[in-house]
């Protein structure tokens, strides 16, 4: 993990204990790093239930629960798939107050159409849904240490907003 | 990830591919850590399907669907729940045909009175389900690694037997 993403990983942990919230996750392309990079912070067993990774498309709509009509309409890496993962792992992880998500082409081939490096976050709690589309450049370790710490910037940014600093 | 996991990594991929089998994990102290050695390794979207991460014990109990009765006797730190564990990601995460699992105690404090490092790793297919019991030492970061290089040892050495060349 890039040293951006271990700050960001205890940042979110520090937010999820003050706000007295639990985080779940779906992850598809970084395929459980996302989870691993916040359980590395001590404590985190407090504030993180766990999650889903959903390498494959199966998974996604089987034990997650993602509508075959998105994948059908959107394919598995676009912002509303991200959207409907994040509000599944809020759904079915046990305990669960907010959740993240993320999807993409990590390559080293494109992937229904999508290029190399197109990545979807989603963030999920009571209050709403919200998604955010990037395009990385790099290998495949390089894309998914971005889309990590692209998720953890986004989950900070949302619990710094819900926290009532930003609104 | 140690250079070790990671060959155990590349392994494993190349025996389920050559066996047609699809992997199910199931992790809980390693985090998403397993998942995402096995997924590093190009060609594993083939063969990996997903994870359940199952960090705090409601997530085990639920989305995952260990026995509450299991987790009662034994706690969630025991070879019975690592068997269940298998078992359960092996009946949930959709297109499995073998599951393995992770449990233990990654420190810095004990838990249930189990010692920090004491894991227990739990594989499950068709043919039936294996578990193994370790002691390990180190801080929470090793403990996981070891567990990560030992579950993928167990999965290597049962893929190796179940083609048989073991027996």
């Amino acid at each position: 993990m890039t040293r951006a993403g271990s700050e960001l990983a205890q940042q979110a942990v520090a937010q999820l204990r003050a706000q007295g919230r639990r985080l779940a996750i779906a992850e598809s392309l970084t395929g459980g790093l996302l989870c691993a990079a916040l359980v590395d912070v001590p404590g985190a067993s407090d504030v993180v239930v766990g999650a889903i990774v959903a390498y494959a498309p199966e998974v996604k709509t089987g034990l997650l629960g993602v509508a075959e009509q998105t994948v059908r309409q959107h394919g598995t890496v676009a912002e509303q798939t991200a959207a409907e993962m994040a509000m599944a792992a809020l759904d079915r992880v046990d305990g669960a107050t907010i959740a993240v998500s993320t999807t993409g082409v990590a390559g080293p081939e494109p992937s229904e159409g999508k290029q190399v490096g197109t990545v979807c976050v989603g963030l999920a709690d009571q209050a709403g849904v919200e998604t955010q589309r990037c395009a990385f450049t790099g290998e495949r370790g390089e894309i998914r240490a971005q889309t990590v710490a692209v998720a953890l910037g986004a989950l900070t940014d949302r619990l710094a907003r819900s926290n009532g600093t930003e609104n």
